[in-house]
C-alpha cells in the first residue's frame, strides 16, 4: 500500500548501507536496440553472467518484458525467480525502490518519481512511463508499503547511505536543470534526509568524466565503505579531465564530517584507462531520433567504484586494464571477508552503466 | 526454479485443502471486451468487491495487465499488492498455479500446461499464452519451485482436494477432447495422484448444466467442506436439466468412500433459479469471431458451491434469487467459525464463472 502522510524518517525508517545483509538482489533484462547493440544479445549474455553469479550469494529476482518472458523463464537459472516487470530499459538502479529498514524488523520501499535522468530537458529517452513503475512493483512483489514522492525525481544511483545517517551524492547530478528545476539545493537537501532518514549529506562536486547519462550519479565515482570511509575514482594523469574531478572530490570529502563526527577516510582506485566506443560497437546500436546516441569514439564513463555489494562478495565491473589488478587487490584488502567477483563489463559500459546500476539491493530487515 | 526429473508425490508434497491457512490469495483484473460488458467497468467493479473482501481476511495479491497497472495501482487498497500479470482474461483458478506443501513447512507450485478450456477444440478464445505463463510468474513472485507439466492440460477449478490424498473432479471435463485426448483416464488419474501427492480420485460424472465454457469443472457443482463430506449443487425440479446431472452426482458419491474408507457425506446446497443473459447485457459485449459469444437469452451456470474459502470467511457468490438464504444458513452451519461474505456475483457470472474461478490460494506452509 502506499503510504501517504508520512515520510520514512518520520515512522522511524532510513536506507541501510549497501553492506547490510540483502534479503535479495532486483534486475531488469535489457532489450531495447537503440541501446544495445546486436539485439541486446551481448549485454544479455554479460547480464546473465552478473545474474548467476550474484545468485551464487543471495537471491536474485529479474524483471522482464512480456516480449522477453519465456527466453528468460527457460534460463532456469539456480536462486533465481524470473517475473514479469515491463520496463523502458534496464536500470533498476535508478528507476526500482530504494528500501528502508525500522529498528523493529521492517522494510518499506522508497518509490522515487523517475523521468529517465533528465525528463523533457535532458532525459535519455521517451516514454519513461513503464520504468516510473518498477519502483512500485517492486514493493508489491516483496509485499511491503512504500512511499511515493510524487513531487520530487531522484534516481538511486545518485545517493549512496552509509546507514549510520549520511548520505553521498553530487551536485552535478541533484541540481542538474532536468530533475527538480524548482527545488533549491536546501529543499532537496531536505528531502533527502526525510526519504532516507538521514541527518547528513555530503555532496561531491562532480561524477565521472562523460558520465552525461545520468550527469554525475556518485555511484560512478564514490561509494561508503564503512562509515567514515569510502572509495573513490581516481586518475593520476593531470591531463585527463578525470583528474580535476577526482581531485576536488577528494578535497571536498577530506574537508568534510560524517554525521557522527568522523572525518572522511578516502581510498583512491584508480579508473581504466579511457574507454571509446569502437565504430564496429557503434554500428549495431539502433541509432533512432531522441535516444541518446553511442557513437564511434565517444568515450566511456569506466569505473571499478560501480561495484556491487552483496552478501558474501564484491561483483566488480573490470576492463582488461592495467588497473584491473589494483581495484580487485584493493577490494578484496577493504573486504577481506568478501569474494572479489570481477567480470567483464564493457558490453554494460557500452549500455552507459555497470553492475552498480543495473542491480538493486532488498535489504534482509 | 523449475523442477525438472521428480514429481511432487515424490518429492514428498501433495495439495491441501482450501481451508488451510492462507498465506494470501491471487486474483487476476478482468479487462477483454469480448467477454466483459461494457468495457469490463460492471466486472471491474464486483473484483474490487471481492478482493477487498478477501483483504479483510487474508493479504491479497492482484495480477494486472500493463494497459490497466495504474488503475488499479491508484486504488491503493489495504492488505492488497498489485503486480503486473499480463493474462489473455482473469480466471486465476484455472491459469494460475496450484500450491503443494509438505510437512517441512515448504511450498512449490504445479504450473500446469492451460489451454483455454480446450485448445483448438473448443477453447474460450485464441491466444491463451500469458495465461498459460501465470503459474510460472506466481511461483516467481511467491519466491517457490514449480513443477510443470508440459505435457499434461489441466485447470484448477476442476480438482478440489480434501488434504488427505483424495482429490474429487468431473469426467466431464477431464475426458473431454479439448485437453488430453492421447490419454485415457487411468493416465490421466495417475498424473493428479502425481502431481497432487494424492492416493485417490472421485470422478463426478457431469459439471453444472450450461457449463459449457469449462466443460464441467467440479468447482462449480462440488466442495469438500471437510474430509469426508462435500456440498453439492442441488435441484429439485425434475423437470430442470440440472436435476439429472445432480442426481447422478449424488448417486455416484453415496457409492464411494475416500482414501481412508469414509463414506462421503453429501450435504446439498439448491441451485438459484434459472438465470438468462438479457438483451441489455448480450448487446454490450465486444462480439468478436473467435470468442465463446455471449448471447441475450443464454442460460448461464449459477451456483453457490463456487465459493471460495479463505482465511476466516466464506466468499460467497449470490444472485438476489429466493435461494440465496438457504445457501448462506447452510454454509454458516457447515462453517460455524468463519463469516460468510455474501457477494451479488451476477457481473461475474456473466463473464462465465464466478468467485471461486476468479481466485487462487497460496497455502501458508
Amino acid at each position: 500500500m502506499r503510504i501517504n502522510d508520512t515520510t520514512p524518517k518520520q515512522d522511524g525508517y532510513y536506507m541501510p548501507a549497501e553492506w547490510h545483509e540483502h534479503r535479495c538482489t532486483y534486475l531488469l533484462w535489457p532489450e531495447r536496440e537503440d541501446n544495445w547493440r546486436e539485439n541486446a544479445e551481448p549485454a544479455q549474455a554479460v547480464f546473465q553472467q552478473v545474474i548467476q553469479t550474484i545468485a551464487k550469494y543471495e537471491p536474485v529476482v529479474v524483471g522482464v518484458n512480456v516480449s522477453q518472458y519465456a527466453h528468460v523463464l527457460e534460463m532456469n537459472m539456480p536462486n533465481v525467480q524470473v517475473v514479469e516487470l515491463a520496463n523502458n530499459d534496464a536500470w533498476i538502479r535508478d528507476c526500482g525502490a530504494t528500501c528502508v529498514i525500522n529498528g523493529k524488523g521492517r522494510l518499506r520501499g522508497v518509490d522515487w518519481k523517475f523521468n529517465a535522468w533528465g525528463g523533457l530537458v535532458n532525459g535519455l529517452y521517451f516514454p519513461w512511463d513503464q520504468d516510473d513503475f518498477i519502483g512500485a512493483k517492486m514493493c508489491a512483489i516483496e509485499g511491503i508499503d512504500r512511499y511515493r514522492t510524487s513531487d520530487f525525481v531522484l534516481e538511486g544511483g545518485s545517493i549512496h547511505s552509509d546507514g549510520e545517517g549520511t548520505i553521498l551524492t553530487t551536485e552535478e547530478c541533484l541540481l542538474d536543470e532536468g530533475r527538480n528545476p524548482e527545488m533549491s539545493k536546501e529543499q532537496i537537501e531536505a528531502k533527502l534526509k526525510e526519504y532516507l532518514g538521514a541527518e547528513k549529506v555530503l555532496w561531491i562536486p562532480k561524477g565521472i568524466y562523460m558520465d552525461e547519462d545520468t550527469n554525475g550519479h556518485v555511484d560512478n565515482i564514490c561509494q561508503f565503505v564503512a562509515p567514515g570511509k569510502v572509495v573513490l575514482a581516481w586518475e593520476d594523469n593531470e591531463e585527463d579531465p578525470q583528474h580535476e574531478r577526482s581531485q576536488m572530490a577528494l578535497d571536498y570529502l577530506e574537508s568534510q564530517t560524517d554525521v557522527k563526527g568522523r572525518k572522511i577516510e578516502v581510498v583512491k582506485i584508480h579508473v581504466p584507462n579511457p574507454i571509446t566506443i569502437t565504430a564496429e560497437e557503434a554500428a549495431h546500436v539502433d541509432q533512432i531520433e531522441g535516444t541518446f546516441p553511442r557513437r564511434d569514439g565517444d568515450r566511456l564513463p569506466a569505473s571499478y567504484v560501480n561495484y556491487y555489494n552483496c552478501n558474501g562478495a564484491i561483483i566488480l565491473p573490470v576492463f582488461n586494464d592495467e588497473h584491473d589488478q589494483a581495484a580487485i587487490d584493493t577490494l578484496q584488502e577493504l573486504f577481506p571477508d568478501k569474494i572479489i567477483e570481477p567480470i567483464y563489463a564493457r558490453e554494460i559500459l557500452l549500455g552507459g552503466g555497470n553492475i552498480h546500476c543495473i542491480t538493486q539491493q532488498v535489504p534482509k530487515p
